[in-house]
């Protein structure tokens, strides 16, 4: 497996700038007519004077702009640029690429359209003032790549202001694709979900949803880090987010730091920058689960982590197990999209998570636990699962 | 001649609500990939972990992103829904189908991306913030249907704020038009611009760049009129757009109604919603210039403004000489972004306006002083004239 992985990564490594930059020259995407104009037929149904009667019935009936404009199909990447990949704040220009390879994998998956936004401006009341005002453009929102813990007021915020589908990417779907993979390993090493004693190394974007999902599916003893340790009730200078950490989890009441958090548990979910001694991987339970996502240096070293672990998932594309967003948002927001949903609900998240479970469980081993990023099953049978949940919470 | 104008108006009346609305499901615009996405290396390249590279790039030198993401090649289509077609204040839902409308159109004749924006808000300052918020993610931005005379402040603040071609279409792109038919009208009839008696019905959007626009070509005698009569200096109650008018127009210090303005005139120029009765134009010069643009009805009814003029021009699509802003925003738009300018200028207005005329005055005759919307070769000669105009301006 060694040599195999050495030479995903010599795959990878050898992408030139070259390569890449020009890749990106003029942009990675094309908006074009989906309706022919060839004619002055053709200009007057899709423009003046034809189009004045479509605007005039969705005037009188608004729930007609789903059927007669784009919105059906047509999701905004929104971000402020405060937290991209792991360049931090870089500001909305330099976050665009990212915006734009994201509406890349919105088409590419899910056939949906999808309009990279960035915003000039980090307050978070005016971010959610503006994102308001923007909304009857779309007809969903992805908040991407906005830093902690503002992430979790503006996504709040807008969730209750707008009748749409609204969710943080960087939070949900990283948090449905971890619990598919940890699905899977259980399965793999035949274990249930519910039993494992978890620890979630970083309590940003990613570690408050993750921990979220996991307890809605049942975990129970999950022990949450940031960088100055467990949180847990004791601890002061905790922000909202981590006071209500510190009330769900952490069920022992444990106090410490890595080590201490380390001692017995049988999982780790490492979505922070820290690092992981392989003293703290001696205290673990036998055989555990390592997913270590920090990008590109994985919390754990791999080298220890395949040592150590019975099943182990990075973040990185050249070694097995990638926890890769795309296998989520591309179906969840189409699914959204095509029941009419309303919300995002913690039922669909779910159900996310399960479809993608099952497309890998048809070929499981432990070094499929989560499907390819390219598998052309997965955002059709996440779309199928997130329509039902919603049909079922509505029904 | 009233045959041919018969067997148009035939043809559009035709136009079937079953067609129009077809036309209208899901909406008229497809936003894809324009790289492959087929391979884990693909996907390496486009988005993670390869865009970190460009993305750290234009976080140290942000020029850098007019040429490594889409923004030097897209434009946002903004309105809030206040002043749409014929329509009025129906809203950003209902306004989204002309918006949409406008991307295929800027897709089709320029090769643009074009992304339809409605904002949900109509405060001058709060639209000034969310546009300046939101103007990263585009490299351009056409306002659109925004009522007067908010939409001449917003204009001027946004253009104040942001190092980027801003022009509001309702005013300038109809003006640009406006003075190409003009141009040709008066090549036409052998008349000299400059020496023109015109009168503007409207003071709106249009009206008001369309007198701007005539008196940087020349024209000095220029007669507004709107709901209330003539502009004139000795007029209370006037906002700040026709103090302005008022002290700009009329030389001649005329004070009255239609009547009065008409008196001698040999242009006519409609942009409301107003009616001429043929009572004024028994007052005008011998063979006057007659533009009725206001749409579905012309201010002057057709059979007396063929009855009276020497030239005609509408703003319907079945009648000859329609007055289209497609003959003006995509080449405009597309001239600026290709020249890397960071306004639109007078002058490049102009050469818009100039650019038109002359490829029309290559086959011109009274039914056809403007090119057809169709006309292929018109947004490509406006690019080239609106990139040269920028080019001369900061030389």
């Amino acid at each position: 497996m060694t040599d195999d992985r050495n030479a995903h990564a010599h795959h990878v490594a050898v992408l030139s700038d070259e390569e890449i930059f020009a890749a990106h020259e003029g942009g990675k995407l094309s908006i074009s007519t989906s309706r022919p104009l060839e004619t002055q037929r053709d200009l007057s149904i899709s423009y003046t004077p034809g189009v004045a009667r479509v605007c005039a019935a969705i005037a009188q009936d608004p729930s007609l702009a789903h059927r007669y404009t784009g919105i059906g199909r047509t999701v905004a990447i929104i971000s402020d640029g405060t937290a991209v990949l792991g360049l931090g704040n870089i500001g909305p220009r330099a976050a665009l690429p990212v915006m734009e390879g994201k509406a890349q994998l919105f088409n590419r998956f899910a056939g949906l359209n999808a309009v990279p936004i960035v915003l000039d401006e980090t307050d978070p009341d005016k971010l959610v003032e503006t994102i308001t005002a923007l909304a009857p453009s779309f007809g969903a929102i992805n908040l991407e790549d906005i830093s902690a813990p503002r992430c979790f007021e503006v996504e709040r915020r807008l969730v209750e202001a707008l009748d749409m589908p609204v969710m943080h990417d960087d939070q949900h779907g990283t948090a449905v694709v971890i619990l598919a993979a940890l699905r899977n390993a259980c399965r793999l090493l035949e274990r249930d979900l519910p039993e494992l004693r978890v620890v979630i190394s970083g309590a940003g974007a990613a570690g408050v949803a993750c921990g979220k999902m996991l307890a809605d599916a049942g975990v129970t003893d999950i022990v949450m880090l940031d960088s100055r340790g467990i949180i847990h009730e004791g601890r002061d200078n905790l922000n909202d987010v981590k006071v209500e950490l510190a009330r769900t989890t952490n069920p022992r009441g444990i106090t410490g730091g890595i080590l201490e958090a380390f001692e017995g548990a049988d999982t780790f979910i490492g979505v922070s920058a820290g690092s992981i001694p392989e003293e703290a991987l001696d205290r673990m339970a036998d055989r555990p689960i390592l997913f270590s996502l920090a990008n590109p240096n994985p919390e754990i070293d791999p080298d220890l982590a395949y040592r150590y672990g019975a099943v182990v998932a990075t973040g990185r594309s050249d070694l097995p197990n990638q926890i890769n967003n795309v296998l989520a948002f591309p179906g969840i927001f189409h699914g959204a999209l095509a029941a009419g949903a309303t919300a995002i609900t913690p039922e669909m998240k779910q159900a996310a998570s399960r479809a993608i479970a099952n497309v890998a469980a048809e070929e499981l081993d432990v070094e499929h636990i989560v499907p390819s990023p390219l598998d052309a099953r997965v955002a059709p049978a996440v779309s199928r699962a997130v329509a039902a949940a919603w049909a079922a919470t509505t029904a």
